[in-house]
């Protein structure tokens, strides 16, 4: 196959007819498919339905240690749901507190605190003048939202196969203390699925920066294997304390993509010092978490063995469907028009399409009926430099359904490559 | 019956001696109690076991509008449970947003919020200088210390039968544009149970304060009756309206006290704008509620008038305990000792005892085995001007438990009396 820019006019005219064609074919069948978010499926939702019946009148609302679930109390979370996301995540359990039903709510509330409040190595970031945050692109819009809610500045520091470019990082934090933090998917990270090398892991650890430096480490999809071959993350806490930078990191994981989306549990994981101030607001802010929440989960589960366990039935069903992605990606090979992720894990897949054609496809693609998320999304500010990425989330429609939009999405790429190319050409 | 100030020093003294063997007895009795929070009882709690049996595989977890509550969506919160509510607090549904287990979170972040960005009518109060809060007091010290965490400054405010002292209050707003906020419990407020006046309302919506100026409208008891004489409240947000101030009130309630104090569901109320404004950051902050709780809610309540019908379980376990604690009090009666409110509702008594009095009470009690609220938690910053109120929470112990309790009480009331008028009277 001739890449597209191997092409003469007349054959770029005739692919760029028939992905028109294919994709008016689409339009005309009012297909109907949201690929926005990354969104359970309802078979995935539908695997932890017994959790449903673990906690009621028959069952009781005891904890393991007595407490009534149902009323206030256990300010840090139910000690058996800690104990056994303190394994999974490798932190003693009085360095894990469970909370409520979003880890970005408790990612929003710790960026808040540090700006009202400040950290365990200064005062309150708000106080501060400009505050800078590094934000590894692409990346996870709503981190980059909340980023801006609080008017920090965003720097994109570009991503690499082993995590972001980490020369760069260095070089950034070293020189400017107004950076005071960095947004980290350290585990199949969202959108490209890459998992940071052990060497990242420890430079990000020992790395000179601000005192008050923090690391918001995004452990969303650290469960979240797709493939035999997985892949292994360093484990960030110790190594950080081992650097002299013990509260330089805040861990933050959740169940929303291993039980509910909306109903799960957060957790958050950092040194003894930093759990304590957080610990210290969450007392003031909301007494406790829904603990009766948490007993279902750890009912459900029942030992960190038992998560493990359940993880393989949302790898049984994701599985196909992000070969359904790669499959179709695949028959652009050579085409030279697409360079794509194949992630071991996680909830995306990151395809960069030739540059200035993301907003073009993806705009195609909702003319074919399918609506994929925005492009530049997974840039601060909206703002793909290159317009070029964009964030394929395979886990909601059925695999045939899946099939269809990728069928679609090719075509789309395509089409909006043949354009480019007759462009450039003349 | 003589009053203590009336008594003769050897009466005095006979009165001290036998409130201290009373105590003396309690204390060898090894009793246990803790009267510190007001704590559903765990009969209350048993009220809505049925809830748990509501939201399975079988009843399915679709709201009435077709949204699966297991996943993300409805960032305002589930519609039916919305619109029950709404219908209670006698607001458009629009004018609601149903969110997660706390409403002391909902103001902690709205208050965070106005800090950080400011309000519909002015930039971030963080960054105007020194912040002031009308403290109504006696009132709940959970509003103080939430207050005293962000740095601001608090004002407090007699409270008098009709609700905080208006005239005071409204001198201080009209002439100082940096009290930018007030906390109320508006109805059976804690820990008087005080229902604020109609004219308390109306002036509170008029009254000339700085354009950003708002009002924490904490509205936990609004449902929360104990007598067949109930008392009345005028709804606030069309007296704002009315009055040019629409957006002067932030209203919130919970059904922490009518399911379960630790994994209800908590609601925001107010004007269209503060809602669209609280909207914008709970998108940001958390992309939505635990919608399979707020189903379990919305199915057990089935309407208004299913959570009326539920509270008339709460009276009928509450109402005893109140009538043992204001039998006890009345025990003291004409001895001029004690002044105590007797709420048609709530979860409080409130019990003024002789100025200079209170820790000590609250000591003696701790030595006879039962653990009150601090003396001067009902206060800003802890600090009671006249150490003389107490806050009674009949709701925990079993009626047997409390009666015992509260002989201790009027044994300490007692014995601190008389200690204090011997010292006066020397």
């Amino acid at each position: 196959m001739k890449t597209f820019a191997q092409m003469t006019a007349e054959e770029l005219r005739r692919e760029r007819d028939e992905a028109r064609a294919a994709v008016d074919a689409f339009a005309s069948r009012g297909l109907k498919l949201n690929m926005t978010r990354g969104v359970p499926s309802t078979a995935q939702l539908d695997l932890s339905g017994a959790m449903q019946g673990l906690v009621t009148d028959k069952t009781g609302y005891l904890s393991e240690n007595g407490t009534d679930c149902r009323t206030y109390g256990l300010p840090d979370g139910l000690p058996e749901l800690r104990a056994i996301f303190a394994e999974l995540l490798e932190v003693p359990a009085s360095q894990v507190v469970a909370w409520g039903n979003s880890s970005l709510n408790l990612m929003f509330d710790m960026l808040s605190q540090c700006i009202t409040q400040g950290t365990t190595q200064g005062g309150p970031w708000g106080k501060q003048g400009e505050v800078k945050f590094l934000c590894p692109s692409p990346g996870y819009d709503r981190h980059f939202s909340v980023t801006e809610y609080f008017g920090v500045t965003m720097i994109p520091v570009a991503m690499t196969p082993t995590g972001p470019d980490m020369d760069e990082v260095e070089r950034l934090v070293s020189g400017d203390h107004s950076i005071k933090g960095m947004w980290c998917v350290p585990k199949y990270s969202n959108p490209q699925g890459v998992t940071y090398s052990d060497e990242t892991v420890r430079r990000l650890a020992r790395m000179p920066a601000a005192d008050d430096f923090r690391i918001f480490w995004d452990n969303a999809y650290f469960l979240h294997d797709l493939a035999d071959q997985t892949d292994a993350l360093l484990n960030i806490l110790p190594e950080a304390a081992a650097a002299g930078h013990p509260d330089r990191v805040f861990q933050f994981a959740a169940t929303a993509k291993i039980t509910y989306a909306g109903a799960g549990v957060a957790f958050f994981a950092s040194s003894e010092a930093n759990v304590a101030a957080l610990k210290k607001r969450l007392t003031m802010q909301s007494i406790c978490p829904d603990k009766v929440n948490q007993l279902r989960h750890a009912r459900f589960f029942g030992s960190a063995a038992g998560v493990l366990e359940h993880m393989q039935g949302h790898r049984a069903i994701l599985a196909p469907k992000f070969q359904a992605v790669l499959d179709a990606l695949d028959t652009l090979d050579g085409s030279g028009i697409v360079e794509f992720t194949r992630p071991h894990g996680g909830y995306f897949v990151s395809v960069d399409v030739p540059d200035g054609c993301a907003k073009r496809v993806v705009a195609l693609c909702a003319e074919g009926g399918v609506a994929l998320t925005g492009a530049g999304a997974t840039y601060p500010y909206g703002k793909d430099p290159r317009d070029r990425n964009i964030r394929i989330a395979p886990t909601f429609p059925p695999v045939d359904e899946l099939k269809l939009a990728m069928e679609l999405f090719v075509a789309c790429v395509r089409l909006a490559a043949a354009e480019k190319q007759l462009t450039m050409d003349n």
